[in-house]
């Protein structure tokens, strides 16, 4: 039911909160947070009701995701993931199957890996390579069909739950045509997966998004949608995916960090220093635009997907979460002050996390050029500055 | 019927918007703006359909302020206290007229005030004076009753629409009891009204916002409610229209700035210049959330009017809609560069008149610290470092 | 003497601030200012002292203009004009000359106009272009020889103080040779001269910034350099003058705007409030590094002009200046409230004319990028997402 | 020599560079810098030449934390700690000393310490305590006379350099009179002296500002300046030491950052993306200005230390040092994007230290408001929002 899942990730937030000092410190994955998702059902939050799902709309996933970024954004984070894999394989329906040549073998497997999910598998993403970015066009990791499947071989980065996902849903291009771009679901335990953990960073310490080196052979059925070359056109009918799905999370962030600023200034006494009110203040008003900005957006992609001006509440979204986040973040570690930043304070790790929204692509930068280009009334998916996919 | 008189205001824009620069360059009242708005049924907008209004709520009032406001923003400026004063007379329903112990004769006078509005009047607000601001607990006009009525006699300044509204919601304090201030409907035929031609401004040029000079005696029921001492207690029970009314008109003018920045850039050939692409990005994403707070406070001004978190909505619309144009209209004029700052120019007045929303009562400064003071947990109206009414 | 231009620069501003509101409502020219200036000798601040100047350097010229903008940024800014080309014909010294093949008659006609500029007359600028902004490569008037000079035709815009100068410095381009622009000192008395009192500006409105019309032929010394085509190699000679310039006009603007705040908000009372002192102390900070920094870019240009690290110095100062001042005024305004958006109220006047600094070419938006290509190590005028000249 | 020291500082740099990143891993003290630093006789800089020091005055000191904070900003600061005592002991000159009543002991002892500190001691700073944070009149230390000396107890905090300095700076109240603030150098061999290793913080990580427990009895000449409640007076007398010898430390680490991120993107292949070159372009006009102001502040110092408009400058230093610190910085890793978020990158660390600048006392709220205050013509070391010591 509508809303049971946001309640259900608000009960969770606390828990999640009360372990991620400790991931974060160590960089360890939050396997318990996990744990706890699978039991509450979260796991088919986007899965249809036939497979045992939630069946949730994009805008019940931006709840979800800010109610539990408010416990732990690195949880929030690794869980975006899973939820725009199972998202967009469900959206990927009988209409859009159709128009793409999907065939019924393709289908049944989609069902297979959806019902999976709800029965409490969750899936990670191996999209970024290093130099590539996350841009599909510029893929190094190559594929080539072998008998009863397909060979890949190449090495991702930002890898989220690398290690601990059941699946990771890989792109890659085709060996023997180069503009062709597929992508596959890889089971965990499929030969010749390799985790390098490099994930050690500023902040989403404990999203461990390690690289994967992948020179496994997989079988026929993983190729997701059953046809080479389907891995673009997904994409970009779907950017709230690629693009907004983030922010809700950095939303949730940013509440965090109010709260966590609040709770600070209070118990210091320092709560009616007429500068804290006013930083406390303008926090309030801004993340509670930007909240409002990201459930507009998630509405409009449940009610139109891919309408125009759909796709421009995605990207303010993507724009607004991020920038907010980093600022709402910076500024209420001035009002709780030099004893707030010390390792295991709330906001010492929220100043970090929240500095990563507006990093992911599409980054602030690229955001601000699309928009423009749109709202100038361009073509904001092929002009603009920077490349976009 | 619920955005026909949104429609209604989207459909005189263009006749404000061929209207505003003269207006705003001789600071002359929009007298045929206010036909227009005359004709279209546009005074009857709150009135209830019983006294052949529209009957709207707050979240219509909103639509069509920021319609109007995108033709010219001192039309929809002035719009907004005519609406204010309405509104909050039929804001005073029943339930509430009996708990202030309203008698029924001044419920009577209030329908006429109402049944006129709908038949083609409209009204004033004067109630900031030299010195007190538009704190009602620090006003030197004064009234005493007389035979038949009431003597006022005090100075009034930022009377917006003098000379042109009707009649005149006229703040005062009873001259035998300080703490007493009431309210009044001074209708503009009163002998001993006099408007001295102050307004001549930075912006919002054509408001008329004059000071109005009072030593009148006004008919017993002139006095709204027909009791005194109500002033502050409304004011109190219906913050939107002392604080966010304003905002929804802001709104429109930040976004006439980013229309007049997009299409200037596209004429002057500049449109793909990478740094005014990024600057109309931004600007378009910071309108479109402040127009969304404005529409969610007044969403939940309409559902759960005076309710805490309705309130926390209103405050936090007037703080962003009153800093985002600002900075919207700012970062426009850049992105046109010194062509658009020739008077004449849309941009030029645009700019003038946004920065006047952050300034009107309550400021930026004070809604920042009343957001503070209620994100803590204290109680906004009463604590902070500035008084609030 | 070293500073004494200062000082008397110093004491002429209450008398040239006590003008300018009036000169700022009309759009007049301040005539009487001009006057001022030429009693207090300041024509002759850039003149060597052989002529009968007071051979001031850059330093000098920005401690001047800062007071003189203290009183009336629009009149520092045409001052600016004057100081620019006799400050640009001085600069164009033995050496230089030699090295540009300059012969010299030119020099003995140099000479000359620097010595009626120290005995008091001034010179405006008369470079912009409807369409090709300030670029001097894209001029379209002209010039050719005829008998005993040159022919000029065209048109100029943004002509600060046309109508009143003594001469224009009119850049051109040769008509047979559209690679080659020339730059000549057109005495205002010369027939074929036209002002077309277009000036009517958001701010620094009493400049009469006014198109001027050429149809004239004027006599060869008139010619800069008696060498055509050294418009673009002294342009790039001297990027202070056309850079720089403004910017201590502008720190000039941004102070007079704090002391206008504090005088009101101490006349009003409210100069306890933590906001308003907030705004002031950052303002007041703001101000005192971007007055620093237009002196050092200034010291850098008397020692050594053209130096790489000077240029950058120079860049920093226009886009510092820019930005600072109107930021800085848009918060003072912030902090004194409505009622100084009074026309006639000095904070007013200044709001508008601080808005124009980061829009006079090279624009904030333009430095940026300059700086930014420099700090990269590349070629700043050579590279860039915007032409430079 | 002048500039000797500065020159060494700037040679030491990279080598402070190259160990930077794994103090700030494992938040170990740069034991080998500290080595550097005696080698290179810094440890002397602010002693004077009698006693075998460099005599350098504020300005030399500025340049030097300057140039050792673009190596490591936490090796600088705990540096600074040095240079505040040995430069605030040294400032204590004949003049002073007669004025403030210090016995010629006192002055044998002061001069015993400052040659040690040439001979190759430094000295940390014990002041801050929990609760009180730097206020010198909240401190809940005490001492009291014992037989030959003192007997001080208490427990301090944010003690940078706590378990590496000779000796420490340490500030307590008269256990028999509150209103009595003493300080004295405690030798790190002291019994009774006890390093908590506390310090775990997001930024500076390898400054050791652990705690201190001190229950220690001390000889008499330890107490500085021999007659006790000098250290308000002093502390009064030396604002630069307590507020504006951060300054240069982070306008260190700020320009640290833009060199890192103009190293990374032209490493990347990014740096002709225009919004990056923007950003850069942004942040070197920043840092520059601010390198400048805290120049400008440290000259006066130098100049008339205690004047009324020297002090303004030192408090603009540290205002602006911290503000533009945490804003490049913030911008800069935007620029460079998520492959500079990794540890070990230099961005990822200096984006943390930058951050700390405007939280250090006086954080950059209770600067503005100074200054606020002082541009408002009031006392600003008396009045004001927050207490000041």
């Amino acid at each position: 039911m509508a809303g049971d899942a946001t309640a259900a990730a608000r009960r969770l937030a606390p828990r999640l909160a009360a372990r991620a000092a400790e991931h974060d410190r160590d960089g360890t994955f939050p396997v318990d947070d996990f744990a706890d998702l699978r039991s509450a059902g979260l796991f088919g939050l986007m899965v249809p009701a036939r497979l045992g799902g939630r069946e949730a709309g994009f805008a019940e996933y931006a709840a979800v995701a800010y109610e539990l970024a408010r416990g732990n954004g690195a949880t929030a984070l690794v869980f975006n993931m899973h939820a725009s894999v199972t998202g967009a394989l469900t959206a990927v329906n009988e209409e859009v199957a159709e128009s793409l040549g999907v065939p019924d073998a393709a289908l049944a497997a989609r069902d297979r890996m959806l019902a999976e999910a709800a029965a409490g598998s969750w899936y990670g993403v191996a999209m970024s390579e290093r130099g590539a970015g996350s841009r599909l066009s510029q893929l190094a990791t190559v594929y080539e069909p072998v008998d009863g499947g397909y060979h890949i071989r190449g090495a991702k980065t930002f890898c989220s739950g690398a290690g601990h996902a059941d699946a990771y849903l890989v792109a890659a291009r085709s060996a023997t045509d180069q503009s062709v771009v597929s992508q596959f679901l890889v089971p965990a335990t499929a030969d010749g997966l390799k985790v390098e953990p490099t994930w050690d960073s500023l902040g989403m310490r404990a999203t461990a998004s390690h690289d994967l080196h992948i020179d496994a052979v997989v079988a026929d059925d993983t190729l997701l949608g059953g046809v080479e070359g389907l891995a673009l056109v997904v994409a970009q009918l779907m950017p709230h995916w690629l693009i907004a799905s983030y922010a809700a999370v950095y939303v949730g962030v940013a509440q965090a960090a109010v709260d966590a600023a609040v709770e600070h200034v209070v118990k210091r006494g320092v709560s009616e220093l007429p500068s804290v009110r006013a930083r406390i203040g303008r926090a309030d008003a801004a993340v509670a635009a930007t909240r409002l900005v990201v459930a507009e957006a998630a509405r409009r992609v449940d009610d139109e997907p891919g309408a125009e001006e759909t796709n421009r509440w995605v990207w303010r979204a993507k724009l607004l979460a991020g920038t907010t986040a980093a600022e709402v973040a910076a500024s209420m570690l001035e009002a709780a002050g030099t004893s707030a930043t010390r390792r295991g304070h709330p906001l010492e790790r929220l100043y970090r996390d929240a500095r990563c929204g507006s990093l992911h692509p599409a980054t602030s930068d690229v955001c601000a050029d699309w928009l423009g280009v749109a709202a100038i009334g361009g073509d904001p998916d092929r002009e603009g500055t920077t490349p976009r996919w």
